[in-house]
């Protein structure tokens, strides 16, 4: 883990840039920084850091605000980093099927989003190695939003992490159901209701799914980037509830 | 509208018993009672204001402590009054379904239902005219909880509610979704995912039917009765961001 550059925002939160191998991203921590934080792994979609910034600060801000290290990383092809063709002819696919109305095909699905799930993951792990081998990271740690398959993989094959904010905004393979199942932590999903890359049906089979005894559904309305901020909010009253 | 009595809870609510007319119902209020009170109707179950006393009065000494006032009455047919035997026949005709593990049918909900919701709903009104001509009780009123039809129809028929945290706990008539396109007021709806007297599938539809352009619904394992505490501080979030 290297830094690249370093900023402070309003005297309060210090913001780092590093690399991880090739991967860019991101630490947010108190500008005051204190030893052992708890820390929250910040996911976000496929459009990439420098996309999802402005969104990913005001996250950030809110979790070190309340005394939490926030952290994130760039996804495999997203940003600066290599595409994969068999991907973004997956994405095309969907795009197309959802223009025509046409239903969204497991194929595709399976196309866009495992070989996605199956590169991020080990490099949000190796993230965390990173993240906890550092003096003012001490744990526990949360996982937050981004692409709700790979969080639900996470939540399954990483025990470092106790507790996850997942967005039920994108579609899901047959295969992660299964995975769903496994999962013991606590969750609290978002789900925009009119989500218009979104099959509502799928997510809430998906949450109907998951094998956590402590899980909650927050749905409001509108589109895939109108979750309200009442609910961000309450996120992260959902982090504050479990042991830091 | 008259006071059977009175008592002080801790120094900080006053709890007054009343009766409006042949209707039971209760009253509370911070003790240092100051004027014009925004008010919370609570809604509840037709297991009666005795049965479901403990309950009320946790979610009237929260709603007093925010600073507002909180009333309930009592349901037709149940505590005290007279009882309906056609509803009791319809109640036990759910009962012996959902043992039987069969279908509940639509002319069962709508024996249950429907003559509750038009007993009720005009019983509420006259409780709110009674409760807002007092000098302490200015509004706006919200409406919290109890039987969903109830709320639902109150939600369209009475102006004087301008905000309702509804509970997705019971069946519901079909002429009842109906109503619910026509609500218009900002909404906030609780789901127990594992309700035993209740059918997801039912509160799902339910909740899509509001016509609200500001609805959220807050699903949480367990049964019935298990709605978790942060739930419920949820929804007195969710009058607190609404006007009082």
């Amino acid at each position: 883990m290297h830094f690249t550059s370093e900023q402070r925002l309003d005297d309060s939160v210090l913001e780092r840039a590093f690399t991880l191998g090739e991967i860019p991203g991101i630490l947010w921590t108190p500008a005051s920084a204190s030893a052992s934080l708890p820390l929250i792994l910040l996911g976000h979609s496929a459009a990439g850091l420098q996309t999802m910034y402005p969104r990913l600060l005001a996250r950030a801000r809110y979790a070190v605000a309340e005394g939490y290290a926030a952290a994130s990383i760039e996804l495999p092809g997203s940003g600066e980093r290599p595409r994969s063709a068999a991907v973004d002819q997956a994405r095309a696919d969907l795009h197309r099927a959802l223009q025509a109305g046409e239903p969204v095909t497991d194929d595709i699905v399976d196309r866009l989003i495992l070989p996605l799930v199956d590169q991020a993951v080990p490099e949000w792990q190796a993230a965390l190695d990173a993240l906890l081998a550092r003096p003012e990271i001490g744990g526990p740690v949360g996982y937050s939003g981004g692409v709700i398959s790979i969080g639900t993989r996470l939540a399954v094959v990483e025990p470092r992490i106790s507790a996850a904010v997942l967005f039920a905004g994108s579609f899901v393979p047959r295969a992660i159901f299964e995975e769903a199942r496994q999962v013991t932590i606590p969750l609290h999903v978002l789900l925009q209701w009119d989500d218009e890359g979104n099959d509502r049906q799928m997510a809430l089979d998906l949450f109907d799914a998951f094998g956590s005894k402590e899980k909650t559904l927050h749905a409001n309305m509108g589109g895939h980037t109108g979750v309200p901020q009442f609910a961000g909010e309450e996120g992260n009253r959902f982090f504050a509830r479990h042991p830091k």
